[in-house]
């Protein structure tokens, strides 16, 4: 302790931030290519410097892109994707309103855990984790509970299924139900038309196909959304998350924009760029690329002798493939293998599925046969090695 | 349109990421030094890797001494600075709960905000800004408002004062009544002693002295705040800003760190270099560097015949200087010609302050005589050619 009374300075930041680049072939983050990286890198900007300004209205015309929407109200949460989650729900529901979640996985639990801390209402319809709903089943659902909202999540990264979203924002909208979606794990690489299928609010996250770090979040909310949100009886319960304080910050409003809070500025330059990669490959190009990569890996995880989680191929997430392990085999003796051997993450099951499947990941930048390959082969050799 | 229905990619991501480089004397975000930026690039790692585990648990000692705290609960908001006060709030004040809030500038105007919509109960002492609170008429206010917690801001951004915080503590908790204390605009520029001085909740920024990008909010909670959260008879309204939860993701706990969210892994980084700076530097050194070039700011700004806004030395903020726009001067054009010509942040009034200062921010790698030199001359010479 010095004169001043200060305490010593830890050693350990004495020494050089240092660790080994992965293959992370997770269900995300995924590894973001150079150009991202060196985005991170650029110069600071002040948060409402006209620069910066540019950048964000930018990133605002690629999400319209990605998201295939003309909504104004498109912009970005400062936080990871359990944030956008949140603005979701504390902005669409007030207290009392009832959420119609559809629970297949983590990320219905978890919407309906924010729901429940917000004062409303969530009810469920729940599948098992590895399937997806059918309209008739979320008609019922609606009859049965009249909800405000309706929640569902499109690329299930826990359970490894693509929701059919077609037909659905129509039928909501028949019962004065609006549809939000979750995108988290799809976004970029699986089909995604928000206006034209009639999703009210959609939102995704920045470390999954759009290659880009955590830490930004893009949500967009439908013209009803917004009134919805506009008309409230009540305030929004966070300030952080306020949606009509972002789209001003945003600039989606006729209105000068205001400070709100200071954005992640460096988050979004690379948000930028991750949208920008996805613009030059084209959206169609990207689909496609990870359709054709998950084929790849689907058919060599069949020739290894393995099953997968969910068997309906039309109803699996290209992005996140669950793997079921077998019998006598321990999930992560295999992914400790691949991690030591070959520096590629494979990751395991969560909620319902810890133990039970590995799940392997293809997003973005790291959507490449290549990796496919890498990612096969240490499987392979790992497997061969526990089983000895 | 293409044949799948998917419009047409924006051209303005078809052009390169380009923008000059400033010398941001602003009151935040601060320029980051070359080592920061260069850990915002380096390769991502999954959200609960062992070597991201490792960095965490380095920001967190790195953190308690920057703090000068032994506190166990010492993490990092996945959010800016607005993030970690609405976290403190939620966390600390169940529904109908009173919140006692100095205001002396915007920060209290938006603590209040949010105390507000958490249902709880904000009651006000009230200064101008400019002007600090003493222990008497604080302690009159705990008498009258039988408050859960108080709230006060140590470096005022808006007003540009310091707050004394010596013996604030001790009388706080004769009330009953925790202490949350906002340094975002002051960590590592102003002396801060969290045990010392029984602050309860301290949180900061990471775009200030520290030097980082904007979108990490260090936070710490004593034990009274612990067992206050942990003790709760509702549920934090907020999953994302949750306490309890965090504090187990950040291996706070005795428990296995549970999945709560996917930390912004590169901004965890480029904190990690922030704080190895302050530690290589020394915080008693920080503080002394940034006091020596506020006062050369100071002396600097008086030769050139400018008032300071607030005008007992120390009082004031040495990280956010507030200086008086001259009557006839639009403070505007002046910041404009120093942008312009220098490329140096000088930022107007917030608020009430609105066109009535200007705000010169000396924070961490930005903290340089040549820096100060720097902006003296921008102002100057900007000052003699409006006045023209």
């Amino acid at each position: 302790m010095s004169s001043t009374g200060v305490s010593a300075p830890p050693q350990c930041l004495l020494k050089p931030l240092d660790f080994p680049h992965k293959t992370l072939m997770g269900p995300g983050p995924s590894n973001c290519p150079p150009r991202i990286l060196a985005a991170c890198a650029l110069p600071m900007l002040g948060h409402l410097h006209p620069e910066f300004i540019k950048i964000m209205d930018e990133v605002k015309e690629g999400l319209q892109y990605a998201f295939q929407t003309q909504n104004t109200w498109t912009f970005v949460i400062s936080g990871t994707g359990h944030g956008a989650m949140e603005a979701a729900c504390v902005n669409l529901l007030e207290p009392g309103e009832v959420a119609l979640v559809c629970q297949n996985g983590i990320w219905g639990q978890r919407f309906a855990d924010m729901v429940d801390r917000n004062g409303s209402v969530a009810e469920k319809l729940i599948r098992p984790m590895g399937q997806v709903f059918n309209l008739s089943e979320i008609e019922e659902g609606l009859k049965k509970y009249n909800p405000a909202i309706l929640f569902i999540t499109h690329g299930e990264s826990s359970g490894a299924t693509a929701q059919p979203l077609e037909g659905l924002g129509d039928l909501c909208h028949r019962y004065n139900c609006l549809l939000l979606v979750d995108s988290v794990a799809a976004l970029g690489g699986v089909p995604m038309y928000m206006d034209k299928w009639g999703i009210d609010v959609l939102y995704s996250g920045s470390q999954k196909v759009l290659s880009s770090p955590p830490g930004t979040s893009p949500i967009a909310f439908s013209p009803q959304a917004r009134e919805k949100v506009l008309n409230r009886k009540t305030k929004v319960r966070s300030y952080y998350f306020d949606a009509g304080e972002l789209a001003n910050y945003w600039g989606c409003d006729e209105n000068p924009r205001r400070y709100h809070h200071t954005a992640p500025v460096s988050s979004i330059y690379a948000l930028r760029e991750g949208l920008a990669r996805l613009v030059e490959m084209g959206l169609e190009a990207s689909w496609k690329n990870n359709r054709e990569c998950a084929e790849q890996l689907w058919t060599g995880v069949e020739k290894l002798g393995l099953e997968l989680w969910v068997p309906n191929k039309e109803e699996r997430n290209p992005c996140v493939t669950a793997v079921k392990v077998p019998e006598g085999v321990n999930w992560k003796d295999v992914a400790d293998y691949a991690m030591k051997n070959y520096r590629v993450e494979i990751s395991g099951g969560l909620g319902q599925l810890a133990g039970k499947v590995w799940r392997i990941g293809i997003m973005g930048y790291n959507a490449t046969p290549d990796n496919i390959r890498l990612v096969l082969r240490a499987l392979g050799e790992a497997l061969e090695n526990v089983r000895k």
